[in-house]
């Protein structure tokens, strides 16, 4: 039998099944924007560009963060680098429930908590517990782009739900999208990409309609609540637990923002009472298993009860949302003031979005066309770049946007 | 709005789905023996178990390893902790393929390798770019029983092929086994549960019958190797580079076993220059992504290269092994010689290799039957145990197969 030596290529259709090929139509809009960075950087090697795309936090860990990781790393524990059982140590679980009694207003304990490879291992595993093809997941536009291919992997269906100008959601906009196929609700507060944070009323109106839906049809619609930013709210009261409020509520957390460490795939699921006997640890066990992903790193959860508490400075956050958006606010751009994150999602001139996008690229700026969020009109700027960048940014954009403007309106 | 202060419990029908419920049910075979460890242990909490049920490594990762990872652990370098490409660093991906270019005989980059979370999650996304719902899977029985949820995860089939009293394959039993489905065959030597190294010969004439099918047929079957034991071969030449041997090729590695660290999910996908063109970097990453596995942990892709040759101590492995089979072959039960790893797949002396390791079980030792890996008639000993619980199982499992033989020959 006669072996080639090197092997002729094979071609995308050979090796790419239509599957992935389709998910990788999806929430491609990060990813178109940093290709075409990519291409200026190429083009122009000399000229400035201030990246506003990605959501990759600049901060680095906190000193106590760095501290710990040592000491973990240090630790001589006979087994400490095995299987563990797949929801994480019972210990850890214990202590990061403990922890959430005093934030979430309900008792928590190691029954209650799935330790995850960051908050999207938690929302895949939870989507393969309560998801079976052709279930609709709803979604509030604008939304966190990659949770369109998360349903999609799962054969689920999204539902785009609108906002309104504050990017709040509608009850009456959620009950007008239920179905008897609607599965899953996610809400995701602080948002990406507009920074917004949910006020109390809007969410308890929301599962009020959920409740009312369940009595008329006896189906349970569950509801993700996810919140990687939780802890990078600009004033902390104005956080809402949300776990008291409705019964089939699921809370992701992630510390990839509040602690840097983004890279390391950290995050667990929460749950209260009325979810735990329902077979719930059982299933995201097999959950985790079926997927791959097994258990989340061992060292990662050793760490987190030692910097529970530790955060990255929100000041340095907040101050460049406060710049960039007093800068916006002063030459006329319509933006709605985050309550958290790094992110800021202003008006663009026109509805395209992408045009707009490409002519702040031009300029210097690369954002993301609020069309990739499922909001188009808008643009993502990501402010994970420092305070002297975002205000020049920010002066550009007001440039841009008048200049856009003006074109606009030469045209009626 | 009045809001319970403890919502009752929902069914667990009105949380698991049906697919989750499904996944549940495959591959169960390992958590059914452990639960019924359990059971004893609650029911005798003074008797002996010495369990041999879990795939988890008892050995601790080398000395080099510990000290690298508080290194790493140590190191400050900007930026260390977030997202870096979803493929993983690519001065470890450059590393890891220069590493491989000389055990594997072809000439590797950091084009040719992805990071991953460990093998599992190495599987899963690779499966995410081939698979399309009704795909078919081939597994050779004995096959590692998670391949089957991870098929079934993605709507695809998994068909099992038998293999002969040596636990080896045959081109007949494949060729036979293909249909214009066929999709992938997952090859996994050294073997979970059979720790049978397949022969050069063996693999050759596979890919041969796979060649012969695309030349009828025009459609590529891929293969996927998974190597987790690869590094655990207790003759080192025994081991087989399957890259040159056939184009559609990729192996899947972790360090889970040879380095210890089952829990810290490190591992890596490569393949060879005839899947270089073919999109293959984009659509990892867009099943990384859509999966929520994002990338491999930071601190532990940073770790790889300082520890690339380390190993735990495969000769106590290949001890325990070489005297467990000892002692069986003595006592006159029959059993195939592993090549590597630390298991061990001996006959039952029943077809019913249920009731064979319930019996077992009675006296004191935990194993998993051979149905579980899709072979009934024999039993799984994962020798993680030390020398001494190792030798006593095994005089157990003599007395305890003759007893049954004396029972079973009574019927007759």
């Amino acid at each position: 039998m006669a072996l080639p030596r090197e092997f002729p290529p094979l071609s995308a259709e050979q090796v790419v099944g239509s599957t992935c090929t389709r998910l990788a139509g999806l929430g491609s809009e990060i990813r178109r924007m940093f290709l075409l960075g990519e291409e200026r950087r190429r083009e122009r090697p000399g000229s400035k560009l201030i990246d506003l795309s990605l959501g990759n936090p600049d901060l680095e860990p906190p000193e106590a963060v760095l501290k710990a990781l040592i000491e973990v790393a240090s630790e001589v524990l006979p087994g400490a680098h095995r299987y563990m059982d797949n929801a994480g140590y019972p210990e850890v679980r214990a202590f990061i429930g403990r922890s959430l009694s005093h934030t979430e207003g309900v008792l928590l304990g190691e029954n209650n908590v799935f330790l995850t490879c960051g908050a999207a291992g938690g929302i895949q595993i939870l989507m393969r517990v309560l998801l079976d093809p052709g279930d609709e997941v709803v979604l509030f536009a604008p939304y966190f782009s990659e949770y369109v291919p998360y349903s999609v992997n799962m054969g689920a269906k999204p539902v785009t739900v609108p906002t309104d100008d504050a990017h709040l959601p509608h009850p009456h906009a959620l009950e007008a999208a239920l179905t008897p196929s609607t599965r899953l609700v996610i809400l995701n507060s602080p948002n990406n990409p507009s920074g917004v944070v949910y006020p109390r009323a809007t969410c308890e109106a929301l599962f009020e309609v959920l409740r009312r839906h369940r009595e008329r049809t006896g189906r349970v619609v569950h509801v993700l609540s996810d919140e990687p930013y939780a802890n990078l709210i600009f004033k902390p009261s104005d956080y809402v637990p949300l776990l008291p409020l409705y019964d089939a509520l699921w809370v992701v957390r992630s510390h990839s923002k509040d602690l840097g460490l983004a890279g390391e795939r950290i995050g667990y699921l929460a749950w209260g009472k009325a979810l735990e006997g329902a077979s719930t640890l059982g299933a995201l066990r097999n959950a985790a298993r079926s997927m791959g992903f097994v258990n989340a790193p061992a060292l990662m959860q050793r760490l987190l009860p030692k910097v529970f508490d530790a955060r990255v400075d929100t000041g340095v956050y907040a101050e460049r949302v406060r710049a960039f958006c007093d800068i916006l606010a002063a030459g006329g751009v319509s933006c709605v003031r985050p309550g958290g994150t790094f992110f800021v999602f202003p008006k663009s001139p026109v509805l395209d979005d992408r045009a707009f996008s490409q002519a702040l690229l031009e300029k210097g700026v690369l954002v993301v066309p609020g069309s990739g969020f499922g909001k188009p009109g808008y643009v993502r700027c990501s402010l994970s770049r420092p305070l002297e960048e975002v205000k020049e940014a920010a002066n550009i954009y007001v440039l841009a946007y008048k200049a856009m403007q003006k074109e606009a309106d030469k045209l009626f």
